[in-house]
């Protein structure tokens, strides 16, 4: 269950404070020149200590590919990578191991598993987010050559710098648009595109909604008001869904979201995904410790305030993962009277 | 991709006006005298014509139980079942076969397979979840046997009497709790119990958002607002997740809906669905046929005002096959050590 | 565990004595207009009472067809299918009720499940592999248009007539030889062509070897005796795998039976399937019963003396199930740089 | 499709003589203290230069363990490991960039992928069969735990020594002992027990038959003859299938090789594996090289005359590895009634 994909599959391994954070991506197609400048700029979107807003942990991120590349050309053997925790520092960890941090997943994974690694959040932390970003660019490098793009940004986030002199954290929402996306991709009944994102996005630490197109605001909207006329597009949107040839339908709104039935309609697929403040606050909690006594807790370290500018990378890495996944699955199509 | 599940599978199959809706449950517990009963108390939750809001379609929803059973008992084998399309009325649609009707599926069905079952929504009509609600019965009668009640409710609806007399729809929100869940499922990465159920409820029509918890109105909070602490239960929580032997954890709020780091707590889980209004309106619309020419569209027929009365059991009978799937897989657990 | 593909997916459901025999065949291309009178030459093909040495239960073979097709083109969505099971004589089977018939899966099955379908031989009967040839048919025919055609042929077998007499029965060898595939198809490390037809042709009933190419011979030969040089053709294989734009590289001898590595060489893929005698004698056998006391039994009713000529359309059915998911796999290939 | 196993997954990456070969086991259970003298006695068995037979490539085998492990003790999260490839000596292959080599992978690969790590085999390289031992000495610790154990050894090899002078190689047979394996594990129809072995072991390299009980000798026997006739155990098995509590029922014989109706009956799991003879011989042997010309070719370097005494930990290894997969599935079936 540590696997997203079908076609192209990204499996994620590693702990925050042990040797490595790595991956492996099955099915990524043979001959593919990786841009390595590009993975290590999406890497970088990522990495702490960015802005006041997030860490002081220096994380340098420099990647060890393991296998699937000849002269930096993808094989179409399993691409394996990592990247090692240098700086990591358990001891800051030291006084938590026997303690439940509140809405952590330290209670759910000793719950789980019997036991759980209490350095820095163990499997649990945002660091295993790494891979996905890696994956993520891959995806997007293959997806720009197919006219894909996809561009994500934080629309709403709450006081951090307050929150920050308070001892305190806040949440907020990462809106993402994935544009150029052909109509017809997506796999009913349980492979709807829309599903697919839902899934993704849900792996991700913290995610606790999420909403394609209008919505939740589509449940106080009529269906006048909801639904998606079609038009005969003059200019002609490159890529977007065709009814019969040389002539161009596509929606005039987009209170659907890019997406009708689960599968694309030409459109921009847009939609939204709201975090969860960190858990990790350094004011004073009651809490458990493992011994089922009651006790207080104020966590120190090195902690973001806010996770939305990191979450931004996150959110557009799984939409590509998603999105050349459910492309590589539409290339089946052709195999009927082509 | 028309699979759910990963130990307890459904397969489900079936166009609107075909022969047949039906489905193929793989990996029932064997030995399990199935409560058929319960399960049509189920199928009436959904069936049409039950209310003002729904619509007038005769669904006798009759099943024929093809494999897997011998005198009403699970073999262990394939759960093959279906129920013919009787009150079938492909006339109806007849007009629509050229049409593209807004925020409907037949626009990207069309795009994505080349053609469509124009009769009814084909593939993508309401019809389709019938098969849904028979398993979520079988599954939620084990669960129930495990202490597991799940319950859903619409918490959210437009006026649909208005709506009906201006020929026009309603969508509204469905909250689903799920009840006595021990802590310790999910499975993380990819496999969360807050992604699963994401994606099952995006694989329903109409479905546009999904929120766990206090959902998107924790990216307004601050942590220290929306973090659960946890305490030491005086009265003991059956099933709850346990620190230590005889003590019983639980977390004294539930901002995060049951579920952290992608496992359940021991907390009731708690989610929100968004239904947009149903796309199929009397109102006289825009659109465009399949020649690409623009044309006007008032669909005609027996539709529902709103999904959102039927929705309900669907939203519990999903939750349920998420539910009883990972619970089966987290059996594995106990191979080490017991 | 009732489905077999990746992409081109059949579930199959049925016991031999219930309902019905069936199948959902996820993933067919869309636009396939199928070809009826085909899939029922191949049905006539495995159809019992065919000749000397099967049985003599009548089977009227009628497909049901129930989802999937509009006017008997594939609509993309799952094909749904079954076939009722009419001259059922379950009252043959009542006195085998409480006992384990040697050599079948009357004991195994009641070990798993804790019960068992009796009549017949329940979902371990050979007539659940009356889907299988459906699919296969299906299969075929989209393999055909892509220049790929799968032959089998019993090539050894037990003296049926005189075991027939003596209350007997035979085994035999069915080899099978798939033409026409282009180089490159096949997964590896574990999607190896070869390993996945080694795993549908152990999902029949009474497989108990399988080898491809030279197979267990190649055990006793040296290397330079084993090895399939490759040579310049002359005349020029269509499809067949090139090295260079023009030049058609082949393999001279076929000692490997057209795979390489787990992957196709362009050669003809040869295999061969063992089956071991139908378990069912009417000899009379030491056996014990459920009661766990020794009896004797001696299997009565319609049963084949060998299986061998029925299992040669089943060799095929799998052999084109396995070809063209594979064959659809490698659609995904042409994603980069194409 | 560089994955094994359905709950207890292994995935493995790296070629040859890139950065390193390892793998990840994604569903180990946790809490398991992992016995590593054992998994280096296991990865002994494997190594190379062991014996007069197996090559003079030094490989020291030493694995890193990247994630999933507290002080040696298993987390239930992803293990990942490598073995850094450090005796690789690439320029030996340098004058095979070019050339097919025959019944290599060179041409099979450099047709399906468009390119090919040509140094020394790259993924097809017998040396990515190293993660394959990891996993089965986990496995087999695991099972040991379970009372199941598994013994293979080489019952049938060609004169190794005569065709090392020769420049030549050798083939052979591994024959595989499933002990104490309890009746019922196994999962039709296309999860058969004998079906993923079949599987399991074809996707080793020179792998090219399969047989399981008397295999192939079953074809020619009569069923009188083949039958494994039941009877009551004095002695009693322990986990053996039982009919009744307390009565040990079992098979006299075993030509089936412990599996019928592809479930595991009790009764010892016997099965051979026929492996060609490495294709890497120093004989000067004709073959095509890029360009499409016509070459001659003598293969040298540290190759193994034989692969058999490398397989039989290899064969073991895999055979672990499903059976611990399937005795991991066969836990959900206590959900009912328990």
């Amino acid at each position: 269950m540590n696997t997203i994909g079908h076609l192209f599959k990204l499996t994620t391994f590693g702990e925050s404070h042990g040797t490595a954070i790595g991956g492996v991506i099955d099915g990524c197609p043979s001959n593919l020149k990786l841009d390595f400048d590009f993975i290590a700029v999406e890497l970088d979107r990522r990495k702490t200590a960015q802005s006041e807003t997030t860490s002081q942990r220096k994380e340098s991120d420099h990647i060890e590919w393991i296998s699937g590349l000849l002269d930096g050309i993808t094989l179409g053997t399993p691409i394996a990578f990592m990247v090692r925790n240098d700086d990591c520092k358990p001891s800051d960890y030291e006084n938590l191991k026997d303690v439940f941090r509140p809405s952590h997943a330290d209670f759910t994974y000793e719950q789980k598993y019997g036991l759980r690694d209490w350095r820095g959040g163990g499997r649990a932390s945002a660091r295993t987010t790494l891979p996905i970003v890696v994956a993520g660019a891959i995806a997007k490098q293959i997806l720009k050559g197919k006219g894909i793009q996809i561009v994500a940004e934080v629309t709403e986030m709450g006081d951090a710098e307050q929150a920050k002199n308070e001892g305190d954290t806040v949440g907020g929402i990462v809106e993402c648009r994935i544009i150029g996306v052909p109509a017809g991709l997506g796999e009913p009944m349980f492979g709807k595109f829309s599903a697919q994102l839902a899934h993704a996005m849900f792996s991700l630490p913290a995610v606790k909604g999420f909403e394609i197109g209008d919505g939740f605001a589509l449940a106080k909207m009529k269906g006048s008001e909801a639904n998606d006329t079609f038009i005969v597009s003059d200019v002609g949107l490159k890529d977007a869904g065709r009814g019969t040839e040389g002539i161009e339908i596509c929606a005039a709104t987009n209170h659907s979201g890019g997406i009708q039935g689960g599968i694309s309609n030409g459109n921009d697929i847009v939609f939204r995904v709201a975090f969860k403040p960190i858990p990790s606050i350094s004011k004073p909690q009651q809490t458990v410790n493992r011994a089922g006594e009651a006790c207080t807790i104020a966590i120190k370290g090195r902690h973001d305030v806010c996770a939305l500018p990191r979450a931004v990378v996150l959110v557009e890495a799984l939409a590509a993962v998603v999105t050349l996944d459910l492309r590589m699955m539409a290339k089946q199509l052709s195999l009927v009277g082509g």
